[in-house]
């Protein structure tokens, strides 16, 4: 899946490698050389300058909002919640506050929220997927990235100013707050929900204009959201050691000798990924992601589990021995409200001296709740040991994206079929169709993120996702992009194929060819095991056939894959064997078409006829799809991507199409023997 | 150039991209994770990984210091030097101080310092280029990289203990002296030597242990060291503006204008290189290096130029227009010993409120006496004017090139002739054999560095230079390398070519064409201008085809070259069109052979066939040497590489050609067609 979402960042540690979506106006790099981390944004590259041509100057008014003169008419979408900020306000006057912070984040950090969690769309509009909202007693501000500039232009009402974050002369919220406020205001927001790193700064931020963040824990938008959706009542459930190839028990007994050699007392886990992965436990929490909400308290005698008790069954209660402690391993479970008060009680605790925690990724409540002098900072331990997946693992993400394979293949030998025939299809109910074909497989549990099915100009929106207004049929007349995967409870997929059932044009072809050629390249390198080699470094192969020609895309490469967790899972500095990532070059083409071709990889050893100075790394395709015959230049190919290629559509054809005769699927293997023959260069 | 000598870091600011050498061993890296920058020690990739095997704890001790037992043989090279540390201990006392620090570095950072700066040498007997030595009452340790264990070994007397940096329980010098001395004990060193960064560190770790760093203005190895050298009495010399292109006053208002948008009042510059380049002005107080040592004071009105009387002759006063000031633009000369005075009283100097300058290149005593309420901390704005040449310079630096190249060409083409007629050549013949070819060439001034030249096993001591004890004679039986370079008026060169006049082995073809091919893809390599694309994003093509067999080399690929100033310079953060930079593969077998090709290449502007999102950089190669063929293996390359390497020939034969024959020189020139025959593939 590309970066529909900017990644959470500040979930992720200096561990990160996770891309994040370079919106199709560079613009944003404006923002980072401007302004660093202040404020909630999200983090890119440092030093990248800013292309001159592409900054502008712009003007931060009401006037300046789209259709925001009496007698303009309003866009379908534009949502008037001038009375729930009204109400937000009597709250602030209650709670003695002149201004309040609304973020898109919940109180993990989490990529995705639960709907019960989505405070600033409902104070504001604004549905994307990440924003900051500033409300004082007279003015009304959102902040949006260069993804979202016209939606949200489109969706908030003309009482809104909005902040185009990026653009040169924009200011980041702790600045205009400085500018608006007076000197002794207060600024009030969730500290359950903004991370200590950001809280800290837009304190010393404001600070500078005499201005005080107050950590108010009561959430104003919960007083006034009245009919605030509740957040999932599911329970978690146990993930058996079938697929999580090593039980909690000797997860724990890991982490704890790794606790001891950093000499750490203590870890506390926020990510709800790492929760689960603990513990062999998955739920249902939030939308595609098997997560449930939880805190995880972990010390060399003590193992707490904070969460609500309607995710706690008897079978997860057996599953953690929670009564019959064995070898001293049983998890106490508390309730998920506890949290706060038991970090605080580790004050009195002499036998925990310091707590690792990672303030970029917790809460500012939580984080102050650690007594200062016990506080040690830094990455999770439990962020590699998921990342590197254990042989049982690793045989089922193998196995769940065999099975993801067969039906997507299966999927679009249908769509070719008909579309060619000229039966009606659209991106949604193409979308259903894909969704259908993988719920037929074993094990499957849901999708992993909402399908990106794309037509012709849709497929150059990056972040496009069909919706009633917007969904167009699929026809011979250009390009078809299919971003989906899945969850299952062997693995977690994400694959992208784009596909063309008419004639593409020798432009099409030649932009395909050359994204396949990035594609293979990265997946094909190899280096030195132990060399600190990461996605930056590898990241021009990708790029590299589309440069040469003067093209690129504006979105990142790469992104770690979990197993049966999270589609976009953090990664350790450097590749490490057992890691999933995604690869995923593509090139598009404003208001005509995209393409997009992503596999998920595994890191692996390789086999290499010398040997220097110790074992070398590469990737294995784990994804297992054929590309399109059509699509390809094969004069365009080097020799050895050539074979590469040919390679890969041999292990598809073997491994995808066994399991499709397998299944009696017969018109797929039919599809797929026409995809996969030898290419001759 | 190889990276002989680990390049100053410290004298590099955020804009360095100068890659250091990797030593054979890589117990370099545990240093860097353990430790960063405390104590002096370079920099490379903070975030590599130990490699397990790698690792040894090493005990340290006088009992493992190579034949110190008594009867032992002492090593040729071994210098006795405790009369010296004698003195030394007893200046010590005189000053008060409990321990001594002394450094390789000199006032400037400079990568290649002066005889009389070589303190370190000189109180030790260790010769290698980067160390760090403590002297205390009763004890004297050498701080050695893995480069130089071996020669420190040898070189240090048996009272002196090998700190072996690098290797697991080594301790760092501020590390060594906390345990050693005690609380409330003096440390000394010259405050005008060391970088106002690495003071710092010094100080915070030693007062962890109560002890203080003190800046002993008075250098107690001068006053020991009773036939110290003098520096250089050469005076500085006019670059004319035919060479130098860009007046230095059109300089200095280009960089009064950075400074007023960057709102600092006055720049300070100590490195050499940039005092030299400002003032268009050279010297010759640097072995290799033609610079003059000088500071620069600059603000918006003054400019102050702080050098030793004997510099400054008639026509450089006339020059920097010191009587006649026109536009107000004229230098002050003042003495070389008045610049810790002048930034004193820059106190009280209402008009001068911040002083741009970068601690980890300014020594600590000036660092100190800048006003600490007006020190602001940044690049130097010179580091990218210089880096990125004028046309005038990029005329020069190519033809500086075309000049090297004829000479080059004309010592290959003798030496493969009377090499394989049997003539005696050995490595220090050939050295100073192609040197003299050099000097035949107009403007010519002086070696850029020391030739490596290297026959057989000594090409895989990636250091190596040839001497007396060390010289072996050229034939047929094995490679040889040799790594060159000059100072010409209108640039600097640094190529390094590997040849062989007899039969290779097929190791050594394989070895030679992925080397190429490596050096090959790097140069050719397209990306988006203000993409802040640098080295380590392409580092993977030049390594690539070496990868992928399980092949790597243990050094940098690349570093900046100067026109006319130093081989390796300062780069700015992310490619600028106008830098010359190396691009320089290898491969090298211990104890048999090495394998090196270097080109420099010049950044430019590329054509692309499509512009997606404004000018693409590629690089032109500005060194113009013929590849040897026979250790090509045709078979290995792409299509692609084929044509590049074709084109490149064509290059060749053409532009060094034409020079040849107006030089009269024809059989070089015969020589270089042999060369550069078309390859088919």
């Amino acid at each position: 899946m590309a970066y529909l979402y900017y990644v959470a960042w500040r979930r992720t540690t200096s561990a990160t490698i996770m891309e994040t979506l370079i919106p199709t106006s560079a613009l944003f790099l404006l923002l980072l050389l401007a302004h660093g981390t202040e404020g909630n944004v999200p983090r890119q590259f440092d030093s990248l300058p800013v292309p001159a041509h592409l900054t502008t100057t712009y003007d931060i008014s009401l006037d300046d909002r789209y259709n925001c003169t009496a007698g303009d008419g309003q866009p379908p979408n534009r949502v008037d919640t001038t009375e729930r900020v009204a109400r937000l306000r009597q709250e602030m006057a209650n709670y003695g506050l002149d201004a309040y912070l609304i973020l898109t984040d919940d109180e993990h950090q989490n990529e995705f929220v639960s709907p019960a969690d989505m405070r600033l769309h409902y104070v504001s509009g604004f549905s994307g997927s990440w924003g900051v909202v500033a409300v004082t007693m007279e003015q009304q501000a959102l902040w949006a990235d260069s993804r979202y500039f016209l939606q949200a232009d489109n969706q908030l009402d003309c009482h809104w100013l909005l902040m185009k974050t990026g653009l040169a002369g924009v200011p980041l919220p702790a600045a205009w707050l400085g500018e608006v406020l007076q000197a002794g205001a207060r600024v009030g927001s969730d500290p359950m929900i903004m991370t200590a790193t950001n809280w800290m700064s837009y304190a010393t931020t404001l600070s500078e204009s005499g201005i005080q963040m107050v950590p108010e824990s009561t959430n104003l938008v919960d007083i006034i959201w009245t009919d605030r959706p509740p957040h999932s009542a599911d329970p978690a459930f146990v993930l058996p050691l079938q697929f999580a190839g090593v039980s909690w028990q000797d997860k724990v007994e890991q982490v704890r000798t790794e606790m001891l050699s950093r000499g750490t007392s203590m870890v506390m886990l926020s990510a709800l990924d790492e929760v689960a992965w603990l513990l062999n436990l998955r739920g249902n929490d939030i939308p595609y992601n098997p997560v449930f909400r939880g805190y995880i308290i972990l010390g060399q005698e003590q193992l707490q589990l904070f969460t609500p008790s309607e995710k706690v069954t008897p079978q997860v209660e057996d599953h953690l021995n929670t009564q019959h402690c064995t070898s001293g391993l049983c998890v106490k479970i508390l309730d998920y409200q506890a949290i706060e008060d038991s970090l605080k009680a580790l004050e009195d605790d002499p036998f925990v001296s310091s707590v690792l925690i990672n303030p970029s990724t917790l809460s500012y409540a939580l984080y102050s709740a650690i007594p200062v002098t016990k506080r040690v900072a830094g990455p999770s331990p439990i962020l590699g040991m998921k990342a590197t997946k254990n042989p049982v693992e690793i045989k089922g993400m193998r196995n769940a994206h065999l099975k993801d394979a067969v039906a997507l293949c299966d999927f679009l030998a249908l769509l070719e079929r008909e579309v060619t025939m000229g039966v009606y299809w659209d991106e949604l109910s193409a979308a259903t169709k894909s969704e259908e074909f993988r719920r037929q497989q074993q094990n499957y549990v849901q999708l992993s993120f909402a399908t990106i099915s794309a037509f012709g100009p849709n497929g150059a929106i990056i972040h496009y996702q069909p919706s009633s207004e917007t969904n167009i049929p699929l026809d011979t007349s250009s390009l078809y992009l299919i971003d989906s995967g899945a969850q299952f409870l062997d693995g977690t997929t994400d694959v992208t194929r784009t596909v063309h059932f008419g004639s593409p044009t020798l432009q099409q072809v030649e932009a395909y060819t050359r994204v396949l050629q990035g594609q293979l390249d990265f997946a094909d390198v190899v280096f030195p095991a132990n060399s600190g080699i990461s996605l930056t470094d590898i990241e021009i192969l990708a790029r590299k056939p589309l440069y040469q020609v003067g093209l690129n895309y504006l979105h990142g490469t790469s992104h770690g894959v979990g197993m049966f967790l999270y589609v976009h899972e953090s990664t350790l500095p450097a590749f490490g064997v057992g890691e999933f990532l995604s690869d995923e070059p593509g090139f598009y083409v404003d208001g005509e078409y995209g393409i997009r071709l992503e596999n998920v990889v595994e890191v692996v050893e390789a086999i290499t006829p010398y040997n220097f100075s110790g074992p070398s790394l590469s990737f294995w395709e784990t994804t297992l799809v054929p590309y399109e015959p059509k699509l390809i230049n094969t004069t365009l190919l080097t020799r050895h991507q050539c074979d590469v290629l040919n390679r890969y559509h041999t292990r598809v054809k073997e491994e995808v199409g066994a399991e499709m005769l397998t299944q009696g699927l017969q018109e797929a293997y039919t599809w797929l023997l026409s995809k996969t023959n030898p290419i001759s260069c």
